[in-house]
């Protein structure tokens, strides 16, 4: 049987491959992502999801969660390390890392994966560059009972270690497609699906609007909003009300307000 | 008539200052915060506040908002820099930094200055450690027409550079208060106000729940939620549907979904 392996010393050559996925083009060159704690490790237990490759820090507390993760690993064929402290750090980045991360294989995010009956609301992002908003999403996605995030055009990385902490578990239980805006739409038209723009142009108000499922609720890039050729090419634009000065929200603040409505409309 | 000034070398006392602002500590010890770009500084203008000291990158483009700003602050009797770019860096601690900041003073966040009757809906955040929460909670608010973000414990500073940025102005429009809870709840019970909290305990649906202005909206800690004896001391505990696997939204998400369900309740 697999036994936990030590590791010392910082030019190791794991350490350099855990170590480098902290970018996104060793990430794809690898086809690996990390996911750090030992909550969101076990949420990816429960949702199906083992990591390939377990590495434990040497200082952390015992836990029983933990022993089942390492036993889980260990039976499926996965490696188990131990770190010091500070090599952990060094892989994560932060002064404190979390006791425990894994290491996963990234998931194919073809748009041809995704089973768009599987659920009445779809949450899509176009160009969205935050990774903190990215995961928050995610984990809206969840809350709301999505199917999952498709991202379009050049989005931050789902799989970078922000996305994947601001999730909360999340980028292991909703789906994730990639795809280009010429490459979503002709997907979009190829079955069922309203496709639903928050937007500001003859738009009607979100409380009072027409969804229908299999809802694909779509919010823009953080500084520009969605191209007008996108919001023009919705079925439906819907807009929130302002208040104030400001005549935008966070893209994640406005799609998870949206995303409540049509829960409300459509569950 | 004043003039602008030309600071060049790391060492000089301003540049020193300006970079100082970066540390909480320095801000309190000052009472001064940066705001960084002209969007944010001509939107801080608009709502009446000008920044004392304005700094410029030496290799900026020229902006007709800019002039104005300048001329304003100038007429104001306010200082205006000239830095080369790599000092702006050293002082935003950016690589690319806004090629202009302002210095503003700190505003009074005493909830005395509070005039509850100013707006139906009012933001309370509890132990909201993420800046960039904090920032996005201010920029909701600002959206709902919410007449400010009531900060109750050890929360992140309002006027740290990245919770100014995630408010997109809204620090200037929206009011501030700060205080510990045993101060907040006298205080709010002196007068007019509904205490509502997003909560899983002894809840009703959201959709559903009475609300009343002044309403209160009160999200807690990003890992903890709201203590159980905050809750307790609510008026109205609400829940949203939570469909997946987390049992908890993102706290600016979740404050954002309640705050649109009680404008559309209140407007």
């Amino acid at each position: 049987m697999a036994e936990r392996r030590l590791i010392t010393g910082f030019s190791n050559p794991t350490v350099k491959f855990l170590r480098s996925l902290r970018d996104k083009k060793h990430r794809k060159a690898a086809g690996r992502f990390l996911a750090e704690g030992l909550r969101l490790l076990t949420d990816a237990r429960e949702s199906g999801h083992l990591p390939e490759m377990l590495v434990m820090s040497t200082s952390r507390d015992p836990h029983q969660l933990l022993d089942r993760l390492e036993a889980d690993v260990l039976a499926a064929g996965g490696e188990v390390l131990e770190l010091a402290p500070d090599l952990l750090a060094k892989i994560t980045g932060k002064d404190n890392p979390q006791a425990v991360a894994g290491v996963f294989t990234e998931f194919d995010t073809a748009l041809t994966n995704l089973d768009r009956s599987a659920a009445k609301i779809w949450l899509v992002a176009q160009a969205l560059r935050d990774p903190g908003n990215l995961g928050t999403m995610l984990r809206t996605g969840d809350a709301v009972g999505a199917g999952g995030l498709i991202l379009i055009d050049d989005c931050a990385d789902p799989f970078s270690a922000e996305a994947v902490r601001a999730s909360m578990g999340a980028v292991f239980t909703q789906k994730i497609g990639q795809a280009r805006w010429d490459e979503f739409l002709p997907w979009l038209r190829g079955g069922a699906g309203q496709l639903v723009a928050a937007s500001l142009r003859d738009a009607v108000d979100y409380r009072s609007a027409p969804y229908a499922a299999p809802c694909f609720l779509m919010v823009g890039n953080e500084s520009r909003g969605l191209p007008e050729e996108y919001e023009l090419a919705c079925d439906l634009r819907v807009t929130m009300p302002m208040k104030g000065r400001a005549d935008s929200l966070n893209a994640a603040v406005a799609g998870a307000v949206l995303a409540y409505e049509a829960l409300a409309a459509l569950d």
